[in-house]
């Protein structure tokens, strides 16, 4: 097997997706046992000017479907951004994974050198596929998916490195 | 340019690094503005249960150093995990960002396949070069510098998802 531009993102995707989903259902399940209203920490920030979990987990799942989709040259999903409870989170997480798993190998491998054009508030990111993947949609992606794990670990669930990179 | 395992790793580990390194620059001078020990920062942590920001950044530096030499087979250098200031943190980056260096992409292309040996205190991992860079060292890597981050930040630091990713 060689590495290419599907292996490097889409499993990877999937697979810390999956992580994130597990870390979400032991926070709910912390919240239930100590009996406290888990939307507390589905707005719960590490700092004043963070954003919350909910959005933490809504933009881990727009970077996802976001790099997949601009590697295939394609349009993704759009979602509204309005989970406000933790069982909207891990649904976000689902529809995410149904579209990740709806693209195929060969329409992601060979886009090292694709013009990847990344829409934001102040103007428009040139890159090419292989930079836009290693150096901005994996560890922006990631950001969101520990930054996620941090909130609920600062806030007393019961989680460890081992639910973060999974089995 | 074909997507590959050096440029899956090193070139990235490298700017993760140096993007590290700025962002303990400026906890440093954030402890000198606010006129605070700056060792407080160095020992912050999320929860008491998470291991403080001079463990995160050696962590860091060693699952790069460590990634890197297991996929080209060699030995890493050992670094005594001895830091106890800022200063002292960035030569450990310093360190390790030479190292990183020293490897070449002939070194490490073609890794994919190669046998991985992770020793951990209860045993051995054993994987597939490909798996063990995709899946295992950059999310963990990546979890210890995102870490450090949102340590900083929950303690005021005046940094941004900027200094995260780089310019």
């Amino acid at each position: 097997m060689t590495l290419s531009m599907y292996q490097a993102s889409v499993p990877f995707f999937l697979r810390m997706l999956a992580n994130l989903r597990a870390i979400l259902e032991k926070g709910e399940a912390h919240a239930a046992a100590r009996k406290f209203d888990a939307a507390v920490l589905v707005q719960a920030r590490l700092a004043p000017d963070m954003l919350p979990l909910a959005r933490q987990v809504q933009i881990a799942s727009d970077n996802a479907k976001g790099c997949a989709a601009r590697l295939a040259g394609v349009y993704p999903p759009r979602f509204e951004d309005t989970e406000s409870t933790f069982a909207e989170l891990l649904a976000r997480i689902d529809k995410t994974v149904a579209f990740l798993k709806t693209l195929q190998p060969g329409q992601i491998d060979g886009s090292e050198e694709r013009d990847i054009k990344l829409p934001l508030p102040n103007g428009t990111l040139d890159f090419k596929g292989l930079p836009y993947l290693v150096h901005f949609a994996i560890p922006n992606f990631t950001f969101h998916v520990v930054t996620a794990y941090n909130i609920l670990r600062h806030n007393g669930v019961p989680i460890g490195k081992t639910d973060f990179l999974g089995k």
